[in-house]
């Protein structure tokens, strides 16, 4: 019986304002074999979220049951509401063979790393900081002050970047995608992770 | 002044008749940036064999000079010939950013690992022992004697390729080589090569 390959856990981070959400948008719409992990969360959905496609969405108590159960690869609390990712759904989807994408910030990403070696790390970084800055500035929603305490955020962010296997730059949407799926095909390729095809003609009589 | 980025030395290894010349034709043929090294040999060489394609033909003496100057990267002694590559001609292109493929046997990979261990290793197997079995006995020279040992010796070549980063199967040479070009590109995005890029962010004062 030939093993089932096992799906690859992707990290992906990035900077506020790097342009994560667009650039995960082209990739899935040339990998639809990709599931994309929703977190959970306790907070109230805003106005035109949807339940289970942006968060989903449980109640405080089942949370903390998911959270004593185990049931959570990482999570976090931020103003009173928990935010976290269920290990149990991600690995129904990595045993079936399924590549699974997290959407997921520097903090949570160290707590994947230690519960999942095995998981792809790749950090997406700006151009610049001044190309990130105007992009910050583009929105046209932040005060000066709060566009500087995000850059100031941004650059304490990479700095994380050299706990992660890969980096991709941002200067252009499709080239970082092609980037990543050149990444996950070759992850698929690594040495540890064929080993069984290797031992089937080393133990193979002919 | 941005620093230039140093090309990728990339090691082939795989047994006889897995076709790797076919994949190396293949993948030379789609990224023409890329620089196949030529070994160097003190063997005559033979008919329709050219100076500086199949191999740099040197004298004995020559070969010796290289060795003593610690100009070669690995060399090996065969039946009264030696055979080995160029540390220097390889390290002027990877200074000027060209990527540079070498196709050369496990011991002599090894020494590559030893000597510079940023280089990407990447193994090539057969789909399985019967079909290079198979590819073995199509070529129509060898008697079931040598084509026994040939396998042999495939089989412990493939338990050497536990030391590689990378496994690729050929069982489709325009898939293969797909794979060792995705391969080349990811390991251009590893953290290690790229974080020049993340310190520049850090460090812009904006």
């Amino acid at each position: 019986m030939i093993k089932k390959r096992r799906g690859e856990l992707i990290v992906l981070s990035g900077p506020s304002g790097v342009g994560k959400s667009t650039v995960i948008a082209e990739l899935l719409s040339s990998r639809r074999d990709i599931h994309f992990s929703v977190s959970f969360t306790t907070r109230a959905p805003r106005v035109g979220e949807e339940d289970g496609v942006n968060y989903n969405f449980v109640t405080r108590e089942e949370f903390e049951r998911m959270i004593r159960d185990g049931e959570l690869l990482e999570y976090a609390e931020y103003v009173g509401n928990y935010y976290g990712t269920s290990l149990k759904v991600i690995e129904d989807y990595l045993q079936q063979g399924t590549d699974v994408l997290l959407d997921i910030e520097v903090q949570g990403a160290a707590k994947v790393r230690e519960k999942c070696p095995e998981a792809v790390l790749i950090f997406i970084i700006p151009p610049s900081l001044e190309e990130l800055s105007r992009r910050l500035r583009n929105r046209n929603t932040d005060s000066v002050d709060v566009i500087a305490q995000r850059l100031e955020k941004s650059r304490a962010e990479c700095r994380e970047s050299v706990k992660y296997d890969y980096l991709v730059v941002n200067d252009n949407v499709m080239s970082a995608a092609q980037e990543i799926l050149a990444i996950l095909e070759a992850e698929r390729c690594r040495v540890k992770k064929r080993i069984h095809l290797a031992d089937s003609i080393i133990g193979t009589q002919d």
